[in-house]
């Protein structure tokens, strides 16, 4: 039987690989490739280097697959037929890429060969390899076995610089993304939110309706004045970048920051963690 | 000036451990471990497997300190002058153990030294380690510097170990402890929720409503019945077990498992996702 091994690389520093993942790099006969968007390109070097230090250089057939066109269906549109249409391009795009999988394996692998999938960060956050292996198991034409090995996450990377315990004291923390965050806010029920796969900085509608609202209602009184937020781009890279501070007086400057430093590299990756600031938190 | 390491040193397999974190150790001068609780022997021995591992034994050189004892006020008064005792508590407790590290640094480490706390899963979920170096810091008796090295969370190796993706496609993903839980119950704008810290197997809250509730109400009407639970115990270590399964069906073997495990070893440490089923979930 074939196995497939979904590999947590970490969000960037090579160093971040655990000792099982560099295990799992040494038993694997091939590994499967597949960037999108406009890091790619990086991307891909970053696993070339991280297999060129554990493997040697030359030493390991890496096959690179074509990512299947996504649909953009507008994902903006929140009408009940809009939230139906971007669900239906997902899961189009899922069927397509299991698809390509599928081929893959049958092509590339042995019968009994080891395949391994590099992730960024950790496979359970926010990637569909998974999902997808469970697709092409769901087919029923490859025969395979799969395991996971956990990588640090790009939350933890964000924790570890700013030297951060994400939870209050025995009250919770929520994972989210920009897109939520712009629908549904800050939930009311936790303090301390991070937030991922934020292209559109999703952070300043909080900080302007602070901002807005403490111009008319007096210093800190606005909706965005009660939160710190720490933030962190291409962490565990030679360009990481930090700031954190109260959100209305730190906002701006992380959005030019951003704007600038993706217009410099091509692409950005970011993320961080929106903190209520303890005389404005909730009854624990 | 001092150096403090606060090294994530992964939730049970040695192998968890990244390069990054084996490169902290080599340049360690002291090892401070302040294990607690009745898992603290078999914790301390793990730690000590993985210096004999990495350092090699007998070459470095690791200081046990007493855990101040922990005034432990009753944390189920929910009353709010139960809230303050038990937050007054915590506060306490944090300060004796900052005055403790802080004589350790004085007594065990040379100005120029490096000192460093090998942490449970990653420093960043459920870990005192960093609030209370801010109060050694706070103090300002003792001047150092400190950085985290991030480590796999058993959040993490829980999914690995069930193969899971934790948040659904753009939806969040929330952390909380059992006794928020037993407090709050499962907060209606998530549809995944892992839970650490839980001794009173507080999902047993939901599944029970859920059974009376749809032994009256027919199948599958209950309150639980629309969760799916994947429980981990001891992850990453010889003693690993695994359940999952609808919560009402498995709740109870849950509970028994568990009892017995804790019995047999005198301690356990488990975790697990709550996740909403599909036809149960929210609108995204
Ligand atoms: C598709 S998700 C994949 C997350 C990944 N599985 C993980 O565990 O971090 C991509 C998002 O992760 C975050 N991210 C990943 N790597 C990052 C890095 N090095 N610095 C900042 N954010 C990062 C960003 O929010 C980005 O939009
Ligand atoms: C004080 S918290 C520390 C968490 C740790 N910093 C982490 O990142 O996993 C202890 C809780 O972590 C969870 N935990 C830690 N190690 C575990 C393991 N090997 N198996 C199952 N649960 C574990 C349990 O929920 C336990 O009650």
């Amino acid at each position: 039987m074939r196995t497939l091994l979904v590999v947590g690389i970490g969000a960037g520093d090579p160093d971040q690989l655990t000792l099982q993942a560099v295990r799992a790099l040494e038993r694997t006969d091939v590994f499967f490739v597949l960037d999108k968007g406009p890091a790619a390109g990086d991307l891909t070097a970053l696993r070339r280097e991280i297999l060129d230090r554990h493997l040697g250089e030359g030493t390991y057939r890496l096959v690179e697959a074509p990512d299947p066109p996504r649909d953009r269906t507008p994902s903006d549109d929140r009408s009940t037929a809009g939230r139906a249409a971007y669900a239906a391009a997902v899961d189009d795009w899922h069927a397509r890429r299991a698809a390509l999988y599928e081929a893959m394996f049958l092509d590339e692998l042995d019968d009994e060969g080891t395949g391994a999938f590099l992730v960024w960060g950790d496979p359970s956050l926010y990637d569909s390899t998974l999902r997808i292996l469970e697709r092409v198991a769901a087919r029923g034409k490859v025969a395979f076995e799969h395991q996971v090995i956990p990588g640090i996450s790009s939350v933890q990377a964000l924790a570890a610089a700013h030297r951060l315990v994400l939870n209050g004291i025995g009250t919770p923390v929520t994972i989210t993304t920009g897109r939520r965050l712009a629908e549904a806010g800050f939930p009311p029920d936790v303090d301390d939110l991070v937030v991922m796969l934020d292209g559109d900085t999703a952070f300043t509608t909080l900080a302007s309706t602070s901002t807005s609202t403490s111009t008319v209602a007096g210093v800190g009184a606005g909706a965005g004045a009660d939160i710190h937020i720490y933030w962190g781009a291409y962490l565990g890279t030679d360009d990481e970048l930090l700031i954190h501070g109260p959100l209305p007086d730190v906002a701006a400057t992380i959005t030019r920051t951003r704007a600038d430093a993706r217009h410099r590299k091509g692409w950005i990756m970011d993320i961080y963690l929106l903190r209520r600031t303890p005389r404005h938190r909730h009854a624990p």
